[in-house]
């Protein structure tokens, strides 16, 4: 056994968390920026919630509700310049991944006279300000993860960057706020924790530790399957989503992902595909690969998953994801090309060459 | 679902783990107050490991090799003099519990000028020095805990403090510094370990996150009870036991302990019974008193432990547990109050009377 086990982030999971531990805001100074989306932190209600309590304490915050899908390098270099100008002291984000992922961002940039593209040293001279993340999604899990994943545009892709001072120092949790998501919001997402947690799982970087909290999120999320299907998305569920979506985040931050969400982003950045749904497009034929080389692991997951077999969990993935756009051999040449620039295609528990990348494209997108 | 989750530490866990991370020790300053008992930190080589590290990387350190078995507020009030006139940046705590809870102790004494008493009202107005933790025993967890159970001579008992400040940072956990340790206090000590496990598990404040993590100590605990009856300590049950007392130190940051603990402390306050030897002798009676509210939970982790009943799981117990003190009716009659007194009895699942104290302790001791 040789690990290491670190979660930077306190976690305060249950319904009404941010009103009932408002005090926790008032460590991090008189002076907060809110960084959000247009539409998630005020739908779900999240906003309201910490407007009040920000308001309650007499702690003066600026809203930045210009995150992009996808936040790109130029986008978080606009919200680091005002939070700069803001003269924050700490950063609240609020929403799904891409504002909680600009948040950390923001975070280094407020304080760090950097182009953004020096975020991907991950040596800053000044300390991060201390992120508050509150999800409105279950999926990310980024509120307890260091990683801040932003798109390239000169490199056609995303990339993250990350390191122990990006965790955020407190992560709400609050199912309410995923209530009135969509069905087909809501699976994405989850199949995105789920991806977190299998693909930590079978990573070469898996420890004794973030297996036991991947095989917790994996119990979970077989117990969402069919509520998932079936759009039985009650408060119950919800929040069994949410817990499965923090223990997903907890995994990759001691694992990091493999190749599906290498692969993913390529259908993101190049069809706009939403991101749980390009990871979820590929699992049953990186289940297909792997197994030669995690046999156990995976028969360990399909059990805790209540799961005959990989043809089986492709079946009910199936039912959950579709999608409507078509790739040609070239374009998914050029995703495989793509996936073998980042790193954690080195993690996959089988070693992955680019033909063998091309490959579970094809048999997964049944290109044209 | 409502809880917290927050480990404030981060754990470094494999052979070498000391010197293969020295940079680590850097990060907290120049001038290291080391704190530790007589014997357990040279003994286990761990002082080494730590002094070659620091002289390396031209650290000042003055070793406090004075923490007594379970410490008093005396004793920790005179490493925390020791520490302020030093200059202390950082404390770095070795050994067993009782030097890791001292260390804790001296992490606010070097920075705040208190009466030691006054540790027990967890605010303080200067934050502890940051503290790295390295066990030489498989039991405590105290590495991973924000706690310090420190002797009250006033109050005839132990108690503990600790806030979130007082988590160490850094614990290094290297089973090669148990290697040496005799079979006895091996047993002592996992028991204690496993104890954190169980009594998280049957808690009221257990929580999703705290019960994967106790699961995960059962199930480790299970695989270690024939070795440790046979005294079959190889590096492999040492490794594992590490993991294990690592786990419940991690349960109990979230649940704190229940009356096993609380009666544990009389035993050996007045007793000078081993900490863990004195919780394994009520496991038994412990089980049997809660199980008429906690079956569901008893039989999983039966079943985790592969033991098929609670008898059964005494009967090996005994095999592993052994004392030759006698107590009398009153002196139990005293434990039980003394038990009533400590908040952790609150915690307990099934809501435990003096009577009902006692009637476990006589049981399990068979008092004359």
């Amino acid at each position: 056994m040789n690990f290491k086990f670190f979660i930077g982030t306190k976690v305060l999971f249950g319904e009404n968390c941010v009103t009932e531990n408002k005090n926790e805001f008032k460590k991090f100074g008189k002076r907060a920026f809110v960084v959000t989306g247009k539409n998630s932190g005020k739908l779900s209600g999240a906003l309201d919630d910490v407007a009040g309590v920000l308001e309650n304490l007499g702690i003066d915050y600026y809203i930045f509700d210009r995150v992009e899908n996808n936040p790109s390098l130029e986008n978080v270099n606009e919200a680091g310049r005002e939070a700069r100008t803001f003269k924050a002291d700490f950063i609240i984000g609020i929403g799904g991944g891409s504002p909680l992922d600009a948040s950390k961002a923001v975070s280094v940039l407020a304080v760090n006279h950097i182009e953004p593209k020096e975020l991907y040293s991950n040596v800053f001279i000044n300390k991060p300000l201390p992120i508050i993340a509150i999800p409105t999604t279950a999926g990310t899990g980024s509120e307890v993860t260091p990683y801040s994943i932003l798109t390239r545009r000169d490199l056609n892709t995303k990339m993250s960057f990350g390191n122990e001072d990006t965790f955020p120092q407190i992560a709400f949790e609050d199912a309410r706020y995923t209530y009135d998501l969509p069905s087909n919001v809501t699976i994405d997402t989850a199949v995105d924790a789920f991806c977190h947690a299998m693909e930590g799982y079978l990573s070469r970087r898996s420890t004794p530790a973030s297996d036991v909290l991947a095989q917790e999120a994996i119990t979970i999320f077989g117990q969402c399957i069919n509520p998932l299907i079936n759009g039985q998305l009650d408060p119950y569920v919800r929040e069994k989503l949410m817990y499965m979506a923090m223990l997903g985040g907890m995994v990759i931050s001691h694992t990091g992902t493999t190749i599906i969400h290498g692969m993913g982003y390529s259908l993101t950045y190049f069809k706009d595909l939403p991101h749980g749904r390009a990871n979820g497009l590929f699992i049953k034929e990186y289940l297909k690969f792997n197994y030669r080389e995690a046999s156990g692991k995976i028969d360990r997951m399909l059990e805790l998953l209540g799961i005959a077999g990989i043809d089986e969990f492709g079946e009910l993935l199936e039912k959950m994801l579709n999608y409507n756009c078509t790739f040609t051999e070239d374009e998914l040449k050029q995703y495989a090309s793509l996936t073998m620039k980042q790193k954690s295609t080195t993690y996959n528990i089988r070693t992955a060459a680019k033909q063998d990348l091309f490959e579970i494209m094809i048999k997964s997108l049944k290109a044209q």
